[in-house]
C-alpha cells in the first residue's frame, strides 16, 4: 500500500514545505534555514515572541508568523523538536533591546530542548522569559498540570501576548499575562480515523469503524475514552462539560471557544460543533464573547478536532480585538 | 459502518452548519435563511456580488462573503443547488440601484437555477448580469467551454470583481471584466482517496491502495485519468503541464497560482506541491505573482486538491491587492 501523499522525498519534507510556505506567504515572512521571521520584526521596538514546534502540524506554527502573533517561529522536522542551537539563534535574532518570550508547548522534546536554549541563552546574557502552556485535560489534574501536554490553546495567546507587546509592556508584564492566560483555558481532543506519519508511512492507530476516541493529545497518544462514534451534540456534551469543570467556568462567565479540526474533519463539522458548543455554554449560562474555528493545529489527515476553552476577561476580549495579520490568522481592529 | 462524521440530523446539516457559521462569523456576516449576507452590504453605494451553490464545500462560497468579496452567497442543501426563489430574493436585497453581478459555477442544477433566476429578475425589473466560470480543463476542451465544470478558479475572481465594483466600475464594466477573467484561467482535479456524502454516507468511490485520479471535477464525477500515486513533482508535471497548454501561457507571461485542498490533503502537501509548481513555472519563463494556498473550495473529507492557474495582467494585479476582509480571505491593502 503506498502512502497516499503529495511529497517527494521523506528526507526533505521539511525543508521542501517551509520553502513553499515562503514562496505562498513571502509578503509576510521571510524563510531562512528552519527560522520562519515576521517581515514585521525588522521595525520591531519591543518585547518580541519566538516559538518552536516540530513540522507536520500545518498551520502551526509558522502560519501564525506575521504583524500582531509570532516574530520567529523555529521549526523542527516533522513532530519533533528543533535543536536548541536553532532557539537559541532565534531569540538572538529576535532580541530587539527589550527582552523574548520563548512560548513552548509542554511534550517532552520541546521542554528538553527550549531549557537548554533558555541555558544557553542566559550564558550569552539575552533577557528571555519562557511561558509554557500545558492545557490538555486528559492526561493529569489541574492540580499536576505540568503533566499536561499544550495543545491547540496556545494559539490565540500568541495574538494576546502580541498585542501586548504592540502596546509597549515590558517583558515581565507580557510574561506575566501569557502565564494568566495559560492558567485560564484547558483543551480536549478526539479522533475519529487516524492518521498516517508523512515520513515513515505508519498509520498513528486504529480506531475501527465505529469508535472514536476521546483525549487523543496531539499525535494520538490516547487518553482512554475509547468509545462508539456520537453526535456533534454528544460529542460536545461530554468534551464542554469536562473543560467548564476544569477551568471552571460558571454562570456569568465570559469566554473564548476554538474548534480546531485536526485535519479531515470538514469545516461544515466544525461550524455545527461550534454552533453546539455556544449552545451547551448558552444553557449554562456562559457566554461566548470570541472564537477560532478551522484547522489550526493539525494532526496531518486525522480525523477529529480540539475543543479549547478559555476564561476571558476585559483585558483578554481588549488584547484580542487589535489587528492582527498572518498566513492563518488576520484580525482588523474593531470599531467600538 | 457508522459515518465518522461529528453532526446531528442528515436533514438538518446546513441550516446547522449555516447557524454555527453565523455565530462564528457574527462580526462579518447575517445569516438569513439560506441567505449569507455581508455586513458591508448596508452600506453599499456600487454594483454588488451575489453567487450561489450547495454546501458541503466549505468554506466555499459563504466563507467569502464580507467586505472586498461577495455580498450574499445563498446556500443549498448538501451538493444541491438553492431555489430560483431563493436567488431572485437574494438579488433583489442586493440592488443598491448599480445593478447586480450573479457569478455562477457551472454545474447542471446551479445552471438551472441561475437561469430561471435570471427570467425571474428580468420580470422584477431587476438589473443583473450572470457570469459563468467553466475551467475544468478534464471533460472538454476549451473550444467547448460551455461544457466544463466551473472549480475553485472562481474564487479569486470574487475578490478581483468585487475591487473592481469598490472602485466604482458599471455592471457591464465589472461582468465585462469578470468574463475576461474567466476566459484566462483553467483548472484541473486530483483525488487520492474518496470521500463521504455527509447526508447518506454513500462512499464518492474507491481509488483503492495505490492509485490516484486526474480529471475528478468537483465531485469525483471522474475525467478517466486513473493512474499510480505519484510524487508532488510527477503530479505537478501532468497538471500543470495540462493547464500551460490549454490557457495558454508562454515565457515572459505572469499568473496565478491556486492549490485548492479537497479536504484531507494537509497543508503540508499543499505547500510542497505550491513550491513544485512554482518552480515548474518558472522553468518555463513563467512568473508566479500570486497565489492561493489552501482549503478553498473542499469536497468533504476527499484526499486531493485543485490546481488553478490563471494567466493575470497588470490590471487583475493591482484589484487583487486591494483590500478584503472575510472568514475565510484576507487581504490589507498592499503599499506600493
Amino acid at each position: 500500500m503506498k502512502m497516499k501523499k503529495f511529497i517527494n522525498d521523506p528526507g526533505t519534507l521539511t525543508d521542501e514545505l517551509l520553502e513553499g510556505y515562503g514562496l505562498a506567504a513571502s509578503e509576510l515572512v521571510e524563510v531562512n534555514g528552519h527560522l520562519v521571521i515576521s517581515r514585521a520584526l525588522a521595525g520591531a521596538d519591543r518585547v518580541t515572541i519566538v516559538t518552536m514546534g516540530g513540522s507536520g502540524h500545518e498551520p502551526a506554527q509558522a502560519g501564525f508568523v506575521g504583524d500582531g502573533m509570532l516574530d520567529i517561529q523555529v521549526v523542527g522536522d516533522v513532530f519533533s523538536a528543533p535543536s536548541p542551537q536553532s532557539v537559541l539563534e532565534a531569540v538572538q535574532l529576535a532580541d530587539k533591546g527589550h527582552g523574548v518570550l520563548l512560548l513552548v508547548l509542554n511534550h517532552a522534546g520541546d521542554m528538553l530542548c527550549a531549557n537548554m536554549a533558555m541555558k544557553m541563552a542566559q550564558k550569552a546574557d539575552v533577557n528571555v522569559r519562557k511561558v509554557v502552556t500545558q492545557e490538555d485535560i486528559s492526561n493529569a489534574p489541574r492540580s499536576n498540570s505540568d503533566d499536561r501536554r499544550g495543545l491547540a490553546g496556545a494559539i490565540p495567546l500568541y495574538h494576546i501576548a502580541a498585542a501586548a507587546c504592540k502596546e509597549g509592556k515590558s517583558l515581565d508584564e507580557v510574561a506575566a499575562l501569557a502565564q494568566r492566560y495559560a492558567d485560564s483555558m484547558a483543551t480536549i481532543a478526539v479522533a475519529a480515523r487516524s492518521a498516517t506519519h508523512p515520513a515513515n508511512g505508519e498509520s498513528f492507530g486504529d480506531l475501527g469503524d465505529d469508535d472514536m476516541e476521546v483525549g487523543m493529545g496531539q499525535h494520538g497518544e490516547g487518553g482512554g475514552g475509547r468509545q462508539p462514534m456520537k453526535t456533534s451534540k454528544e460529542t460536545i456534551g461530554i468534551m464542554a462539560g469536562a473543560l467548564v469543570n476544569d477551568i471552571p467556568l460558571k454562570s456569568g462567565d465570559k469566554c473564548f471557544v476554538m474548534v480546531n479540526g485536526s485535519g479531515a474533519t470538514t469545516l461544515m463539522e466544525m461550524f455545527i460543533l461550534y454552533k453546539d458548543c455556544v449552545r451547551y455554554l448558552e444553557s449554562l449560562g456562559i457566554e461566548v464573547v470570541a472564537n477560532m474555528v478551522g484547522e489550526i493545529l493539525t494532526v496531518q489527515e486525522q480525523a477529529g478536532f480540539q475543543l479549547n476553552i478559555a476564561k476571558w476577561d476585559d483585558e483578554f476580549l481588549r488584547l484580542w480585538n487589535e489587528p492582527a495579520h498572518t498566513f492563518s490568522f488576520f484580525r482588523e481592529k474593531v470599531r467600538a
